[in-house]
């Protein structure tokens, strides 16, 4: 198994990044592994933690429209060059926690997607440089309120609301070739989404090579790599769970906003 | 004199939050003000310090279109709620300092722009409450590379490459009523821009609420407030200063990426 980074919080409130233990214990790290952070003498009991986001990005870049069905099925054109847009960081949540319907929408959809994290500062790199400046691999779900994506025209207040961006449960290092990404709702074993990632338009080191020419990167943000097709709705109470083959599953639930 | 809130880096790479004195001594806090910083037995001179934005946001929200004669200059209808998008912090400079033009970049336009920084954490709040948790103003430009903002649609590239986000020099903690925002264009006294604040549609408190209806806010995010009618294109060497009467100037000049 691949090693799993995770960020845990104590119930003291104490924050640690960590390599996450086959009996579920985990290896504290005296930073977070991309600024070279290394185990020291201090292991948290399965009991004594729990899961947060595996990284605090300072800022959050998503890529529209990146598979190809994906487009299709939003009536839209294949796009030329990454189509990018912003998440603020107020949208993180760990896996197993609520996503918050919100009161003012009326349609939320779930976006089963690869997430990138950065390994080091970056700006202008080519493809090839940004590969070696991935420092890992970690689900994410874009989650969008449709309604007002289509009335607001800009997407930032529809993929903008805190709790829109589960991210986890856990990073690790390589992505498996041909690896699958899959998307279930509640019991249903049948995928809502379910595509083979390397049939994206442009790949992760595509899309952060594009970003560099752009916005300086930094260690620790994150680049949602885009939804293939099947998005879908989801209710109150709904259990979402995205699969990505060699990662892992990332579950959260949906509750209306009080 | 208002009391100017000022954010500073020493030569040896300290960075402090200070009160600027009418010497240009700068008088330092012990933490950020809207945090309660105090001040404490330290006073910088003149010359050992160069200001730093105000303020480092954990994010930067945006609002299109809230002046009626600049929606129209665009080709669009006046909103009916706020149209909101993201900067990303590293849009951030200081006063005086460069704006980078883009080599993608075709037309790169000024956009003056009253910006608000909140004083608290904000979640779903009330116009009149949000007037308590806005700490104070400051001068931003949000500068736009205008053919990609027609190009993508989305206008996260457009307005979010590294330096299009020149915030300061300095906060202030009242706006005074009436205040006029004007930009200028090198030695032209002929204001590109010139509006009275208050002819927004949308007021700062407003929009805040807004906003915490979406996503929460954090003591020292910042909020673009909208520009008005005037906005046009900036060339390679390019003086853009903004003034707003009560607060000050912030000037920049342009660039062309390297």
């Amino acid at each position: 198994m691949a090693q799993r980074y995770v960020r845990v919080k104590t119930p003291q409130g104490q924050i640690y990044y960590g390599l996450l233990q086959l009996n579920r214990t985990v290896a504290v790290l005296d930073a977070p592994p991309w600024l070279g952070g290394q185990p020291i003498d201090l292991t948290l009991a399965a009991e004594t933690y729990r899961l947060l986001a595996p990284c605090a990005p300072s800022k959050i870049v998503g890529v529209g429209r990146n598979y190809a069905a994906h487009a299709a099925e939003m009536g839209t054109d294949i796009p030329k060059e990454p189509l990018i847009f912003l998440k603020p960081p107020t949208t993180i949540t760990a896996d197993r926690q609520a996503i918050f319907y919100p009161k003012q929408c009326r349609r939320l959809d779930y976006e089963g997607e690869l997430a990138v994290v950065i390994g080091d500062r970056i700006r202008h790199c080519t493809a090839e440089q940004a590969l070696g400046k991935i420092w890992g691999y970690t689900i994410a779900n874009d989650v969008t309120a449709r309604d007002l994506q289509r009335k607001d025209g800009q997407w930032t207040r529809a993929k903008g609301f805190d709790s829109f961006c589960p991210l986890g449960p856990w990073i690790v290092r390589e992505l498996s070739a041909g690896a699958k990404i899959q998307t279930f709702l509640n019991d249903d074993p049948q995928p809502k989404q379910s595509a083979a990632i390397d049939t994206a338009i442009f790949s992760p080191a595509a899309i952060v090579a594009f970003i560099s020419e752009i916005m300086s990167l930094s260690p620790g943000d994150v680049i949602l790599t885009g939804t293939p097709e099947g998005i879908g709705p989801m209710q109150d109470g709904d259990r979402v769970r995205v699969e990505i083959e060699g990662i892992g599953s990332l579950e959260n639930h949906v509750v209306t906003e009080n």
